[in-house]
């Protein structure tokens, strides 16, 4: 009996242990099917290096895509169809002179890319030279979620 | 009574008009109370480049942080005391001979920094520069999630 209580008891302490080192682990983080976030951030990178920006956004957008804004706007626009307006009003009142995307940065949810660029503001011709970070989220193999983050 | 019914149909139509122009505008980005993803950007490199590593943990870190390691790893540590115990384990096998942040790269919900580093495996002294992005996520000034993406 006692030394059943001991036995007991230790191997109470060694599953509270076992218990408490779990906690202390890494959980797997998974993105599901399809490409990885490292597929999908090499093609992204080759292509818009390609000057393939519209395929870009066919092949990887999600429909339920979220596009954030950084800094000065940090707004969120939600659904492809918001998307392409935030892009196209954007297009509308730029022109682009060079683009490059260096990387990627592949991490476990996503991947980042940074940007350089030079753009023109066609309503007062000035031009200014923006660095970014993309920082992308993938889920099955698409695009789920954008963020940009500007350079301060 | 007929033009009073083509106004109810105009201002129908208009109103249904405002609500799809609606559902396409960015909606604010918001990250509570205290300092600004800016700000905590702007102190975080300075203090990096300072080597003040672990202050920033001190000052930055929400108990509830959630940390995560890029592709090859892809895993998340969650809670201050797991991702303690990650840093520690990493840290009692590598040496850091340089390390320099670069940014901060500022978005809406967080913001990015790219490192540049020079470790050596304790193991075998093999030396790597490792080239990363690290992506975080600010709530009221506090630094609740950061994840690590690795130059591929």
């Amino acid at each position: 009996m006692g030394k059943k209580n001991k036995k007991d008891k230790a191997s109470k302490a060694e599953k509270k242990a076992a218990k408490q080192a779990k906690k202390l682990e890494g959980k797997p983080v998974k993105t599901g099917k399809g490409e990885t976030p490292a597929e999908v951030a090499a093609e992204l990178v080759r292509m818009f290096n390609d000057g393939q920006w519209s395929e870009i956004e066919e092949k990887f957008w999600s429909p339920k895509i979220t596009s954030v804004e950084g800094v000065g706007v940090a707004k969120a626009w939600k659904g492809r169809k918001a998307v392409d307006a935030k892009n196209k009003a954007w297009l509308d009142t730029h022109t682009i002179h060079s683009a490059r995307a260096e990387g990627p940065f592949v991490g476990a949810s996503g991947f980042a890319v940074r940007y350089s660029m030079e753009i023109e503001d066609k309503g007062n011709g000035q031009r200014t030279k923006m660095e970014e970070v993309g920082v992308y989220e993938v889920k099955d193999g698409k695009i789920v979620r954008e963020e940009f983050m500007y350079r301060t």
